[in-house]
């Protein structure tokens, strides 16, 4: 038995796609829609929400589900594929709608994925980390256990639609968050994103975050986009598991789930993209000044380099989980250049501890320079 | 975006598949399995199938479900994939192994669609039913709420071995139930197979329906099997809502819900099909003739062809789920012939109550004409 199924769909940016006159959303919902938004989307545009499909003679049911990692679990999507039952939707012409941030993107994309074998379900992410991860590819989930993710399916919305106004809400701890996963397709495969995030980088601290406000940040989004979409597309479903997107993703998902306090995911990334930073410059792969151009790039995006928790025993764990994950080998993604990646197999112990520890030592490197630099800039201001 | 992902899978005829010597199950496991079997299994072959797998030096962990539909559910997919994280399989190169019948095949198809966005796991169906249906086909799913198999993907196994040996020790009961899945594939598309089946139908009831004693049993199986994966092949994800193999599950799913006392997948089937033969001669699709010899070869398959739940407000509520189910239109499937089939959509609820009651009727004809037949043989017995 041979078959090929075909997997379309589209990655639209909308801007202001809640507003009454776009009917962006509204065409792709048929006569009725389950609408699931997360409680801080619920809050900021509840009304809007509910403005909109009524504008558009959509009578819709909107559930609510918590935004944080702990309700990412298999009892939020049973509330989710009930809700569905309840609304009675057709199966393939009455969609679901989802609003909100990665949780409850990945909760109910395998809540659509699990209700009937498949319905259709469209994703308007409201986070910086949603708009360039989590909405774009075709993954959902729940955690279990203590597994990031560990059930899933890879299961394509029949449309992502993405808008750049739901950022001026988000705050500028959730911005960094989002700005790492797009730091790390710049760093695997997209030297002048690297160059365009530099420059945002060099005044992003100064207007707390608000991404909107450089000037490039359509271009830097565009770029971000459309670099995960080239790489997902022809390994849609991991038959290839040597991906350069899982750069920063290898010693991550055991740190994300013991960080105490916690550490949002794209956090938990930046610091495992720094140690495979180090590790790249270690190897020789990565020229040291390159490996500091990186890691300035993450620490001026607002991202922690280190975790105190992200200890030489507990990588080594990390590692043999992920192996496990890469079918028995590391398959670990490293970089050979700002922009360009390779994978490595063969990563040792000593390997790992030596980088925590450069990896430690450049972090105080970097905040005493950087500290300097403050000083020096005031000094100069101060003189005038 | 768009991306072709190709699904393959072998469904492979393979006698004695627990045999020491055939190697069929054992190169397809990789170094290590998980082996899920249901408790029916684990009694009759439990012993043989930990010898197996010590004979081809592949350490196996094994788990016991249960088998009835009750265990159906999501508890079960979750104790699936636990067990799946405790044995710590590689993710694409170790594989689950499912023996057993529908139920277990569905809840560890699912979790293996689940776990880790999907592994490779392999069906040893040990049921007629499943050798003919579930284990063909990349359906899985588990009932939530009242209604059957709510929640469930698709996901092929990479293989599927069909073992007809197990056939031996299956209970009458259980024979028929996958009898009534064979027939309705021969009444839909394969008058060749009608005959088989009439054939093997006058003796079955006098052997205590022992299949594998009917000496076309392999014939019967091959063909059911292939004209299953014909209908299946071209429409794996039923991105066609007609399907011709939905004959007999239009109003089924509801009846085997509430059925008391509890009917088996294929008896509810059977009282659905029997049911669509006489809506089929009632619009004169099929003729009295055909429809009466149809309902015969259901009757001696020893299934039933009525229930005292099968009420006119228990199909009018029945259709009303199918069509959302299959998205706005009836699609249901009638006879135009022994062998041949096409698709209505404007049943009335005056027509479902007067199929019942034509219903009930043809099987007392049914029923005295067999009583008469019997009592005759019996004479001609006695006479000598």
């Amino acid at each position: 038995m041979s078959a090929d199924h075909r997997i379309e769909y589209d990655v639209q940016m909308i801007v202001d796609v809640l507003d009454a006159g776009n009917d962006a959303l509204a065409s792709r919902c048929g006569a009725r829609a389950l609408v699931v938004v997360d409680h801080t989307v619920e809050d900021l545009y509840g009304p809007r929400v509910r403005a909109y499909f009524e504008h558009h003679a959509i009578p819709v049911a909107v559930i609510v589900l918590p935004a944080e990692e702990e309700a990412k679990e298999l009892a939020s999507v049973l509330a989710v594929a009930d809700a569905m039952a309840d609304t009675g939707l057709l199966r393939r012409s009455e969609a679901v709608v989802v609003i909100g941030g990665g949780v409850v993107m990945d909760v109910v994309g395998l809540a659509a994925n699990l209700f009937r074998r498949g319905v259709p379900y469209v994703r308007v992410p409201t986070t910086l980390i949603g708009l360039v991860d989590a909405g774009v590819g075709v993954k959902t989930g729940v955690n279990r256990g203590t597994h990031k993710n560990r059930l899933g399916t890879y299961f394509a919305p029949t449309a992502t639609l993405v808008d750049p106004s739901f950022l001026s809400s988000l705050p500028a701890r959730h911005v960094r968050n989002g700005l790492a996963e797009i730091a790390k397709i710049a760093l695997v495969k997209d030297p002048g994103l690297v160059s365009l995030l530099e420059s945002a980088a060099a005044r992003l601290p100064h207007i707390d975050y608000t991404l909107t406000a450089i000037d490039t940040h359509e271009e830097i989004l565009a770029r971000a986009i459309g670099g995960m979409l080239a790489e997902l597309e022809p390994n849609l479903h991991e038959t290839n598991l040597e991906r350069i997107v899982d750069f920063g993703h290898t010693f991550s998902p055991s740190l994300e789930l013991i960080a105490d306090p916690p550490l949002l995911h794209g956090e938990a990334v930046a610091v495992d993209m720094a140690l495979c930073i180090e590790l790249s410059s270690q190897r020789g792969l990565l020229s040291e000044f390159e490996a500091r151009r990186a890691l300035n790039l993450l620490y001026r995006l607002g991202l922690p380099l280190t975790n105190r928790m992200f200890t030489p025993d507990l990588l080594n764990t990390a590692l043999e989980d992920t192996i496990k994950h890469r079918d028995g080998l590391q398959r670990v993604p490293l970089l050979t250049g700002l922009g360009r990646a390779t994978f490595v197999h063969d990563l040792t112990p000593q390997e790992l501890a030596d980088a925590v520890a450069r990896t430690r030592a450049a972090r105080q490197t970097i905040e005493a320079l950087e500290a300097r630099t403050a000083l020096d800039e005031q000094e100069m201001l101060a003189r005038g």
